[in-house]
């Protein structure tokens, strides 16, 4: 098999690769001498200190304090600058649709959620209003000075992401819907800046990148939406496919009921622990948990209040879900083998009831069993959104020649110091 | 995430490396110049020369004929040398034991495969079977005076490939079964050479290599056997997982009936389309295919014959075994999203019969319909052995320098031609 590292590359791609070597260094082990990382890189201490130099002018990494150690000379670290840069997420679902700003340390800058029927909303109106929220976020980042990397949308459903369109969203009743040739008439953003993906591959990445399994290199997220989506990161890679079609596990034929599904079909799995089962088996539909005009996590609040109260229905369609999850989730940590499985969405909310059902079912029938743990995401929902910004911001960090130049008077340049 | 290119390699590991893509260039793009090979691998011209007479040196390539083009001056290609390089593929499964040799060029040396009834013969034998099979195949390429690069075994189960264990094969009722332990006292060949590795896998390489989805970045093969095993290919490589677990495929929950499993569950998908389903839904226990006595292909010729007859029996139990295997495999492309399953064993010597209902079942149930080609190995029961040969192959292509120099004068060099 081709590894990446057999595709030769011409000069400037060279210089490229390696400004991205040094931002990425900064990015995984954090500020760091350039001394240190010209040792991490490979690369020799001159190349080191003149990337460095253009990350600087790049507005993309600082000189720090200088640092006196015990042995030898006293180093100045490199570190990434923070806020100058910010990458932005977005994130359409069936009850709300929402926007993270992530700056280039993956701190959060600025983010909101709106609650919504997507579905009575209809196709195009939803995508106005995405552009509209990502039009806010952007005169956000640039009123405060800063540069914005791109955009990402989050979607549940089928996405081509090479064209920015997505092919189709059962939940949301999408179809062929161009989200990137949309939002490109509404923002001033080049074209390749914005772009369109999975929500569950983008919550992989998050949780890939900063959540409660950061760093595993075999992971797999479950969206716990209405619709239930993965995201499969294997090897410490996000597993694509062959089209980007991965991770529709929600259809999985395992529910005994003939109970109708959004895609059309039925018996699909997540027509036993989608979100929708979940509100139908723990209340009549004149409860307030059915109310659409309030805030989802306040409706699951309510949940978690009457399990935590022992309220008979609730306990029990939680103990139901549990277990048809870990039958589900069994399945694909049989195809998988991931070290851990992280749960998010409302799975995450009322993981206490779901997770000991879950265990039962997973180490009855994972063939390798005790190699997999079942984790709650602690991204809420904000997984989704984060995983956009994140992947926006990927986009400088393969490719810091994109961030603009600025003036070299204004830049403090020290230079000269390991 | 950070890329295999982020490592950084020191000198001898960077001529390794080299030797490493030149050899494998030749493996991918066949016969070629130096002129060519430098221009593929991104080197220099004196670099790839120099690689080249080390290669020469350990027997792994030769100079072709000198070529006259039209244009330039005449070129000397340079060509995987074949035969004087061998790499030796074993596999046991519940109704055979096999092995294969095959040299640089993946042309096959020596195969041989005897049936056998694995669970009655016991764990502790048949690894000894294994290893008289293993020495056999040694034998036969040091006597033609040839060198092994190595021996990999094929086993149908969790294999922990890292200690060389077979963890759980449910199928040969073997348990912590210390192959290649029992392998390295019974031949002359250092233990890092000697490797075992689950039998979906192996296929999957072998496919993936050779077979009729050669190249396909995204690819997964079943295995057709008792046990049905799966091999997944993502992104050009091969998933193994956070334990190498990956493929358990056969134990997903999906027939309605409770049949009993060889993993002691039941219900599992290989109870319906197994090669015991198979045998048991086919005929009578006192018809002919039952008889293990017989070999397997002999056995599956009398039910291609029945349905190529029209048996009505055959013909509605290959219908059944098909469509249920439409409805596993769209499981697996909704969570994998491979531009093509191979379908190997049993299933691709009753192919005709099994993909029209399995294609019923995947154009209905995958989400990105029309993505996924449906394909029949041409590979046969061979896959398996074949797969285990190229991985042992494999480890003189990722270092070249395991193979032994033989001196200077044995090598008609003629240098200087680019």
């Amino acid at each position: 098999m081709r590894s990446p590292a057999d595709r030769p590359v011409d000069q400037t791609g060279l210089r490229r690769l390696n400004l991205s070597r040094v931002l990425r260094a900064l990015r995984v082990d954090g500020p760091q001498s350039r001394a240190l990382l010209a040792r991490r890189t490979g690369l020799n201490k001159a190349t080191t200190s003149s990337l460095v130099g253009e990350l600087e002018q790049r507005r993309l990494v600082r000189l720090g304090e200088i640092v006196s150690g015990a042995v030898g000379r006293p180093s100045q670290p490199v570190e990434l600058r923070g806020r100058t840069v910010c990458g932005i997420g977005l994130e359409i679902n069936v009850n709300y649709v929402a926007v993270a700003v992530l700056d280039l340390t993956d701190q959060m800058v600025f983010s909101k959620r709106v609650p919504l029927d997507v579905v009575a909303l209809g196709q195009v109106a939803a995508m106005d209003l995405l552009a509209d929220l990502a039009a806010e976020a952007i005169a956000e980042v640039r009123d405060a000075g800063n540069w914005v990397t791109g955009v990402t949308v989050a979607v549940p459903g089928l996405v081509d992401t090479e064209n920015g369109i997505v092919r189709h969203a059962p939940n949301l009743r999408w179809r062929d819907a161009s989200v990137v040739e949309r939002l490109v008439t509404r923002l001033e953003l080049p074209r390749e800046r914005i772009s369109v993906d999975n929500d569950a591959n983008l919550s992989a990445l998050a949780e890939h990148a900063v959540g409660v399994a950061a760093g595993a290199t075999d992971l797999l997220y479950l969206t716990g939406e209405v619709g239930v989506g993965g995201g499969v990161i294997a090897d410490g890679r996000l597993v694509r496919g062959a089209t980007g079609f991965t991770g529709e596990v929600g259809h999985m034929p395992l529910n005994p009921e003939p109970a109708p599904c959004g895609c059309g079909r039925s018996g699909c799995w997540e027509t036993q622990v989608g979100l929708a089962a979940l509100l139908r088996s723990v209340a009549n539909f004149d409860d307030r948990v059915h109310d659409s005009a309030l805030d989802l996590e306040q409706r699951l609040r309510v949940i978690a209040s009457r399990a935590a109260d022992g309220e008979p229905r609730t306990r029990r369609a939680l103990a139901e879900i549990g277990s048809a999850l870990g039958i589900g989730a069994s399945i694909l940590v049989n195809i998988l083998n991931p070290t851990a499985i992280v749960l998010g969405g409302y799975f995450a909310v009322l993981g206490e009831w779901l997770v000991e059902p879950a265990r039962r079912e997973l180490s009855e029938r994972v063939m390798a069993s005790g190699s997999c743990r079942l984790l709650l995401s602690d991204l809420g929902f904000t997984a989704a959104v984060r995983g956009g910004a994140y992947a926006a911001l990927d986009r400088v960090f393969d490719d810091p020649s994109i961030a603009p130049l600025v003036a070299p008077a204004e830049v403090p340049h020290l230079g000269g110091i390991a």
